[in-house]
C-alpha cells in the first residue's frame, strides 16, 4: 500500500516550520516580503500533494526499470518526462531563486522542507530537479548576460535539464587532479576534451537538452585546484539553424544500486574535437565558484538522506502497528491472541531510534537552511556574516549525519519488517539501497570529517565555534525558560563544553605542528560533534513542544525522542573525545601490510 | 578480478586453528583420535581450493540470475547442481558427523573455519549444504532407524537436499503460533496440512528430492510451544514403485535481495489431503529437538556473516592498495603523483575497523565451535557440562555480533570503493545485500538479546556467567604471561567486572518482579556483552601473536587490531551499562501514537 505512506509527517513539518524555525520571522525580511504563512503553506501543500499523488506512485516502477543505453543515448523510465514537467510547472526548479529570474523567491527553509516530500516520494525524480537548479544557479551567479539568457532561463523554466560534471575516473574525490582540457579559441568559446564519470542525469530523453557545468583546466593553467575553470557545456548547442550536437557522448552507463530512476553516466567530451564550452566566472576560479554552491548541494544531500529515512521509518511504524506476532514478556499465554509488534519493547526502541534520527536530521536541515537564508538575506551585515559562519560550520554535519545515521535508520526499518523486509516485494530494501549513496556523493564522509575539523571549526580563529556556542547556550536558556528538565539542559551544556574543550586541544596540537595528530580521529570528531548538534536540535524541539497541551501525543512523542537521544547518544561523547585526544595510533601508524 | 580475492586470509585461519584454538588438543580426544594436524590441513586446504576455484567464480552469475518459478517448480542457476555435487564429494555435508553415518568425524572447530571459505566464496551454494546437514542431523539424532535409512543417508550422501520448515506467514518469530496440522493415521504417518514461508532451498531442480523438517501440531496437542512436533515431509516420498509426489507445492517464490543463488519459497502442504509426514522424536517435543540443533544453526549464521564481511574486507584492502587518489594531509603539492588511498589515515581506520570486526568474529566463532566440540566429546562430564554452558551463553553473541557488525563492516568495504562501490559492476554491494539477512534469520537480533539476558546469563543461577568469567580471567593471566601490555589486560578485566556487576543488578531487578525493567535494554546489554567478548578474543590473539617475531607484519597487524578494539570499542561499555540500569524509559512507556 505505498499510497498510504505520508512520506513525512505533516504535523512534524508544520511544527518545525512554525514552532521551531520561525519562518514567519523570515517573511519579515525585505527579500521575502511578498511571502507569509499563507504562501508558505500553499507551496508546502502543493509539494505534498505532488509527492503523494504523482511521485511516490511511480517510485517502485522507476526502481525496477532503470535507465538503458540504446544507440549511444540514455533512455529513462517513461514516467520521468511527465513528472519533470509537473515539477517544473509547480516552480520547484526556481523555488528559491529571485523573481527577477523567474523564481518564487521562497526561503530555502520552506523550500527545503517542502522538497523533502518530493525526495521522500521519489528521490530520483527529484534528482533531475536538484541538479538542474544547481547548474542554473551557477550560471545565474557567475555567467554573463548572454549565458544567462541562453542557458539559465531554459533550465529554470524546465525546458532543459542540467548537471554538475566534476568527477573524473582517475581523480575521484581529488579535484586537484582534474585533467579535462579547455583550449581557448578566437570565437569566445573553449574547446573541451576529457572524460567525466558518475554524472547524474548526464544524459536522458526526458528533456530537449542537457546542460553540463564542467570543471576543466585551461591550457597553461597552474596545477592543482587553483587552475580549474568552470564551463557551460551543453549536449546540444544553439546555432543559427537550431540546436546542433556539441560532441558530448555517453561513454558508459553506471549500474547504480539505488537512485535507479536517475541515470549516472560516463561522458566523453570532445572526442571529435568539436565540444564547445563557455567560461562561467573568471578563469582558474571554477572551484571557488563551485564551492559557493557547495553548502546548498550538501544540504540537498542531507535532505535526501533524511527524507529517505523518513519514508522508511513511517513505513516501519505502520507495519509495526498492524503486524501481529508473539506476546508481551509478562503474558506468554499462547491462548491469548498475538499482539501487534509495536507492543514489544525492542521494536519500540527501533522505532523511537528512527524517529530520533529522522526528525533530528530534519530539524538540523531546516536550521542550516535558515542560516543559508539569513547569510544571504539577513537584515544586517553582522547577522549575515554570523549566519554564514554557522552555515559553513554545520554543513558537513548536515550532510553526513543524515547520510550515515539515515543508513542505520533505514536498516532498522528493514529489520522491523523481518523476513518480508529482506524481499523486494517490500520497499524498505529499496530505500536502504538509495540511502547508501549519500555517504559518498558530494564529498564522502571522510572528506566531511576533514572539512569540519581541518577547516570549519578552526575558521576565523574560532569565530565560527564561538557563534555555535552562543546558539546552543541560547537554546538552552530558552529551553530552561520553557520548562524543559534542567538535567536535560545540563547534559547538552556539558556536551557543549566537552566539544569546545576538545576542539581547542586539537587546534593546539595542529598549531604545534602535529597536523596528522590533530586530524587522526577526524571521523570520531565528526561523530561526537554530530551527537551534540542533534542533541541541541532535540532540546529546541522539546522546548517548542512544551507550548503544546501536555496530553497531546505529538508533544509527548517529541519529548520521548529528545529523552532517548540525550540518554542514549549524548553519553557517547566522552569516549569519543578521549579517542580524539588519546594515545591510540593503531591505524595511524599501520603499514598497509599490517592491515 | 574476483579470482584474486583470497576470501579469508590463510595465515590468519592457520593462526587461529593452531595458535589460538589448539586444534591439536582436540585431536587428543578419543572421538577425534583418527585426526591430527595433517588431516585437518588436508580438509581445510581442500575447502580453500574448492571455494576459490569453483564456488567464488560462480558467485556473481548466481547473484545476477536468481531462481525462477516455472510451472510450479523452482529452477535454480545451472551452476548449483555441479557445485552441490562437488561439495558432496568433498564430504562437506557430513564433515562433523560420525564415521558410523558416513561422516568424517571432524571437530566443528576445523569444519567451521574450513567452511568459512565456502561461505565467503559463495554463500548461496553453501546454503544448500548447511540446510541439508541440519535436516539430516535432526533425523540422525531423533529419527527411527527406518527414517535414518530412508532420509538421513541420502542427505548426507548428497543425493537429496534438506530444509528446515519452521516459519509460517502469520507467526514469524513466534513459534508458539505454529498452526500447521498433523492428523494421525493408522498407517504410521501423519497427514500434514498448512503453510510455511521463507523456506530456504524449499524447492529446486539441483537434486532428485528435497526433504523438509517441518514443525506441526498434532491434532489435540496443547497450545503454545509445548504442543509442537517435528516431522519429516519429503517433496517426493518413496513408494514401492519409486518416488511419488507428496502433495508439497510451491505457493510462492520470495524475491530476496541477497543470497540470490538459494531460493526462498512459500510452501503449501497437503492442499490435496495427501501430504504425509513422519514423526521425528517424541510427539509435542519438536521444538526441544529443534532447539538442540539451534546452537549449531546459529553458529552457522554467524560464520556466514563473518565470512561475508571477510571477503568484502579483503576486496576493499586490495582496492585501497591499488587505487590512487589525493595526497597526504602534509604534502598537498599537486605536482606530486597521487598516493594509494590506503595512505590516508581515515581509509586505514576503515580497514582496521573491518579487520577488527572480521577477525574478532572469526575467533569468536572458532571459540564457540570449540566449546561445541567439547560439550559433546570432552574428556570428562564436568568439562562437557562446562563447555555446554559456555556454548549456550556465547551463541547469541556469536550469531549477532558478526551479523550486525558485519553489516557495518560490509558497508565500510563499499564506502572505500567510493562511487564505484555504489555500482553493481563491483562486488561489495552484493555482499552488503547478502549480509543483511543474518540479523533476521535463525532468530532476529531482538530475539538474541532476549535470549542472552533473559535466559543465558542467568542460567543455572549464574553458573554460565561464572564459567565465562573464569575463561576471561584465564585468558588475561595467559596474556599477561605472554607480555601483552598490562593496561590492555586491565581494560578487559575492568570491562569484565562491569558486565558481571551489570548482570547481577539486572538479575536482581528481574527477581524483584520487574522483568520488564530488567529486559528493557536487552539490545544494549547484548551490545555491551559483545564488546567485551570480542575484546577477550583480541587479547587472546594478541597473546598468541607475541610468540611470533616482533617484526612480522602479521603479528604487528594482530596487535594493531587488538589495540584498536580496546581503545575504540571497549570504552563504550560504561555508557551502555548506565543505559541498562538507568532511568530512561523513553521507548518502554511510549504509546504507539507517540512514535
Amino acid at each position: 500500500m505505498p499510497g498510504a505512506n505520508p512520506l513525512l509527517r505533516d504535523r512534524f513539518v508544520d511544527f518545525l516550520l512554525h514552532e521551531v524555525l520561525d519562518v514567519a520571522g523570515l517573511a519579515g525580511l525585505p527579500h521575502f516580503a511578498e511571502h507569509g504563512r499563507e504562501t508558505f503553506e500553499l507551496y508546502v501543500g502543493a509539494c505534498r500533494r505532488l509527492a503523494r499523488e504523482r511521485l511516490f506512485p511511480s517510485y517502485r516502477a522507476m526502481d525496477e526499470a532503470p535507465p538503458e543505453l540504446v544507440g549511444g543515448r540514455v533512455r529513462v523510465h517513461p514516467a520521468v518526462g511527465p513528472l519533470w514537467r509537473e515539477l517544473a510547472e509547480l516552480g520547484v526548479l526556481a523555488a528559491t531563486r529571485p523573481a527577477a529570474v523567474g523564481g518564487q523567491q521562497l526561503p530555502l527553509t520552506v523550500a527545503a522542507l517542502a522538497h523533502a516530500y518530493l525526495m521522500a516520494g521519489n528521490l530520483s525524480a527529484y534528482g533531475y530537479v536538484g541538479l538542474t537548479t544547481g547548474a542554473a544557479h551557477l550560471v545565474e551567479a557567475f555567467g554573463s548576460e548572454a549565458l544567462r539568457a541562453t542557458y539559465m532561463a531554459p533550465m529554470y523554466a524546465g525546458r532543459w535539464s542540467g548537471t554538475m560534471a566534476l568527477t573524473e575516473p582517475q581523480a575521484g574525490s581529488s579535484l586537484a587532479d582534474v585533467t579535462t582540457r579547455a583550449a581557448p579559441t578566437a570565437d569566445g568559446h573553449h574547446l573541451i576534451s576529457g572524460s567525466k564519470i558518475f554524472i547524474s542525469g548526464g544524459d536522458h530523453d526526458a528533456t530537449e537538452n542537457v546542460v553540463h557545468l564542467v570543471l576543466a583546466r585551461i591550457d597553461g593553467a597552474p596545477p592543482g585546484t587553483r587552475g580549474i575553470s568552470l564551463f557551460v557545456v551543453p549536449r546540444l548547442r544553439p546555432s543559427p539553424g537550431g540546436l546542433v550536437p556539441n560532441d558530448v557522448e555517453v561513454s558508459g552507463l553506471i549500474h547504480k544500486i539505488g537512485w535507479r530512476g536517475l541515470p549516472s553516466v560516463a561522458l566523453a567530451l570532445g572526442d571529435r574535437g568539436d565540444c564547445r564550452g563557455w567560461l562561467v566566472g573568471p578563469p582558474h576560479e571554477g572551484l571557488r565558484c563551485m564551492f559557493q554552491m557547495m553548502n546548498e548541494a550538501r544540504i540537498m544531500v542531507g535532505l535526501n538522506a533524511a527524507s529517505t529515512a523518513s519514508v522508511a521509518y513511517l513505513e516501519a511504524l505502520a507495519y509495526a502497528r498492524e503486524r501481529t506476532q508473539g506476546r508481551p514478556l509478562a503474558e506468554k499465554d499462547p491462548a491469548r491472541p498475538p499482539v501487534p509488534i509495536v507492543a514489544h519493547a525492542d521494536v519500540r526502541r527501533m522505532l523511537l531510534r528512527q524517529k530520533a534520527i529522522v526528525e533530528g536530521a530534519l530539524c538540523l536541515l531546516g536550521t542550516v537552511s535558515r542560516y543559508a537564508d539569513l547569510a544571504e538575506h539577513g537584515a544586517s551585515e553582522p547577522e549575515r556574516a554570523r549566519s554564514k559562519l554557522l552555515l559553513d560550520l554545520l554543513t558537513p554535519i548536515a550532510k553526513t549525519f543524515p547520510a550515515e545515521r539515515g543508513f542505520e535508520s533505514n536498516a532498522l526499518a528493514l529489520q522491523i519488517h523481518g523476513g518480508y523486509g529482506y524481499s523486494s516485494e517490500y520497499l524498505p530494501e529499496a530505500w536502504l539501497r538509495d540511502q547508501k549513496l549519500n555517504s559518498i556523493h558530494e564529498g564522502t564522509t571522510t572528506i566531511q570529517g576533514l572539512d569540519l575539523l581541518g577547516r570549519k571549526v578552526v575558521a576565523g580563529g574560532g569565530a565560527a565555534l564561538a557563534c555555535f556556542r552562543e546558539e546552543v547556550l541560547g537554546a538552552l536558556a530558552a529551553a530552561d525558560a520553557a520548562g524543559v528538565e534542567p538535567a536535560a539542559c545540563a547534559a547538552v551544556g556539558g556536551a557543549l563544553d566537552a566539544l569546545v574543550a576538545l576542539t581547542g586541544a586539537l587546534a593546539q596540537r595542529g598549531l604545534g605542528g602535529d597536523v596528522e595528530g590533530m586530524m587522526a580521529h577526524s571521523a570520531d570528531y565528526l561523530e561526537a560533534f554530530s551527537l551534540l548538534v542533534i542533541g541541541w536540535q532535540w532540546i529546541r524541539m522539546w522546548a517548542a513542544a512544551r507550548r503544546l497541551p501536555e496530553a497531546d501525543p505529538f508533544a509527548r512523542g517529541i519529548e520521548r525522542a529528545a529523552r532517548y537521544w540525550l540518554a542514549t547518544e549524548l553519553p557517547r561523547i566522552p569516549a569519543l573525545a578521549a579517542l580524539c585526544l588519546g594515545p591510540d595510533r593503531s591505524y595511524l601508524d599501520a603499514h598497509p601490510d599490517e592491515l
